[in-house]
């Protein structure tokens, strides 16, 4: 293993304090594990917060700034925050109007962020919570029951964010995020393990001429493993496991995402491949992102996500944002 | 060899069609390689032009946009472009006022862009040329004529693209981007080697335990082999090379790109310790980018460019910016 570390245990605490060198807009709290906006919270509006394991860069501390999250709360490599820490996020980012938890659907992050949400509302915070569960590559997994989250978690994060950005109650912004949610579906594919820092070899073992369809983003195992094969094909599996769930057509909010490992001019030939898939049904990329959004380390593959829009979820797409990794509009 | 291609012929033109779906607001022409902004040349503002070997994206075609470059001339994959399309590429982009050349110091750019410029000036078009050679690693090299150009780059286009979108003539947006390259110095390192669609192997071999310090972004060799060591040291063997080229001081703007095979997390591990090394020398990180910017297929690794800021540098380093890669401002 060859990783630009300075040991095992101090990855997320060393990411930390670059992430705090590179954005003074933010204040990280290295020890705590907790980036906020510097500004601190903004009476009246209704905060959000999201977390997971570490590792998946630049979710989540990549999305905290004006338009999207307030806070968020990494925890160790491929490990859930601790309810600590999501306690001290919920509260550090309320500003009287409630607290919008965004989680992905990882048994250890929803239990952690339901006893956060429990502590939080005694103390008279009142909380709400967004689970995201929109890959369609397989029902329960290791970590999860029901189906993972992945890429439609910044979807969420972002159309939540700019409703919440506008004024809009804690119940709307909770709603907006469901609906974001139910309209996205993800499907992953892993060319290659990745290698965690404390193991110091691959998850699991991939033949030279295998890939694995459908993998999570911990290299949970996915569908099933299949030979190497062109990117159209490749993409075409995956677009039927996403179209098989939800029909695609009108107007779309695509995500082909590298999982940390891809260069960037494979990821762009996905993206041709997932338009000339949709073109066929006759769907429409309105809007599109290509590039390391949802990673899992090393991993070399990619995912794809698709969300169907509505006239209202593009306009708070389009909503300016003011993030490390998604900035426009200001 | 696992690649998210459909073959090993039509990785680029594959790519370009990608990144037409993606991105409406450029006029991707993928038979001719040539990337311009949509809207066409603006009268009276001078035109910007670069282009090198693809397999470094987002350079060059992610920075054409408003503020940045008008047009991007991809080759094939670490193969400089032809004179053909960078004497279309400069006449597409031409508003009457002139077009600057950026080009990376490497013998095939260099002559290719040369030749373009003469046919382009016996045509009437008035031509210069910036030419980028900020990688202190080595002196001559594979490819290479004195130093290599990499990070700085996409400083001078950025910079010397602000400058003429607010009206500058030729002489003085050639003198700025000549002015950040003078300013400018990076330094590679890679933890493995790149595998180019073609040869099907990596490009050379690296034991287990061996990075290679001084890389250029073609897998040229640096200057030495040595064992893999925490990132700490690593990036002061960099930096150190760096500052006794360039003593660091004052208001610095600095990337730490990664070679495309490098998750982020180690990315801000590597920036934290650019940034510790900087404090400790009285210098001071005014303005940042990290990610992946200038990289060599799925090569693990990444490098570090700073530049010594003025006042006036930072304006146009601020100035809105919108291209696919980085945008920010408006």
């Amino acid at each position: 293993m060859k990783k630009l570390i300075n040991g095992a245990d101090s990855v997320v605490s060393d990411a930390l304090t670059g992430l705090a060198a590179a954005h003074p807009e933010l204040r990280v709290d290295v020890a705590k594990r907790i980036v906020t906006r510097a500004g601190g919270p903004r009476r009246g509006k209704v905060g959000l917060v999201s977390g997971g394991g570490s590792g998946h860069e630049p979710l989540h501390a990549g999305f905290v700034g004006h338009g999207m999250l307030d806070a968020a709360c990494p925890g160790e490599i491929f490990t859930s925050p601790v309810p600590d820490q999501l306690i001290e996020a919920t509260n550090a980012v309320n500003g009287g109007a409630g607290v919008l938890h965004i989680v992905k659907n990882y048994t250890g992050d929803v239990l952690n962020f339901e006893m956060a949400a429990e502590l939080c509302a005694e103390d008279g915070v009142e909380v709400a919570t967004v689970l995201v569960n929109d890959d369609v590559a397989v029902q329960d997994s290791l970590f999860t029951a029901g189906r993972r989250g992945t890429g439609a978690t910044l979807f969420v994060e972002k159309i939540a964010g700019a409703l919440a950005e506008g004024g809009a109650p804690l119940d709307e912004v909770a709603s907006v995020g469901n609906e974001v949610n139910a309209r996205s579906r993800s499907f992953g594919v892993a060319l290659s393990a990745c290698t965690t820092p404390t193991a110091g070899k691959p998850t699991f073992e991939l033949g030279e001429g295998e890939i694995e369809l459908g993998i999570g983003i911990h290299g949970e195992p996915g569908r099933v493993r299949a030979p190497m094969a062109p990117a159209r094909e490749i993409v075409r599996v995956a677009m039927d496991a996403i179209h098989e769930d939800l029909p695609l057509s009108g107007d779309t909010l695509v995500l082909v995402n590298g999982m940390g490992g891809t260069p960037l001019i494979e990821l762009y030939v996905v993206f041709a491949e997932v338009a000339a898939y949709l073109g066929e049904r006759g769907a429409r990329i309105s809007r599109s992102l290509v590039g390391d959004y949802v990673t899992s380390l090393d991993m070399q593959g990619f995912s794809v996500t698709v969300c169907r829009l509505s006239e209202e979820l593009t306009r708070l797409w389009d909503a300016p944002v003011q993030t490390p990794a998604l900035r426009w509009g200001r």
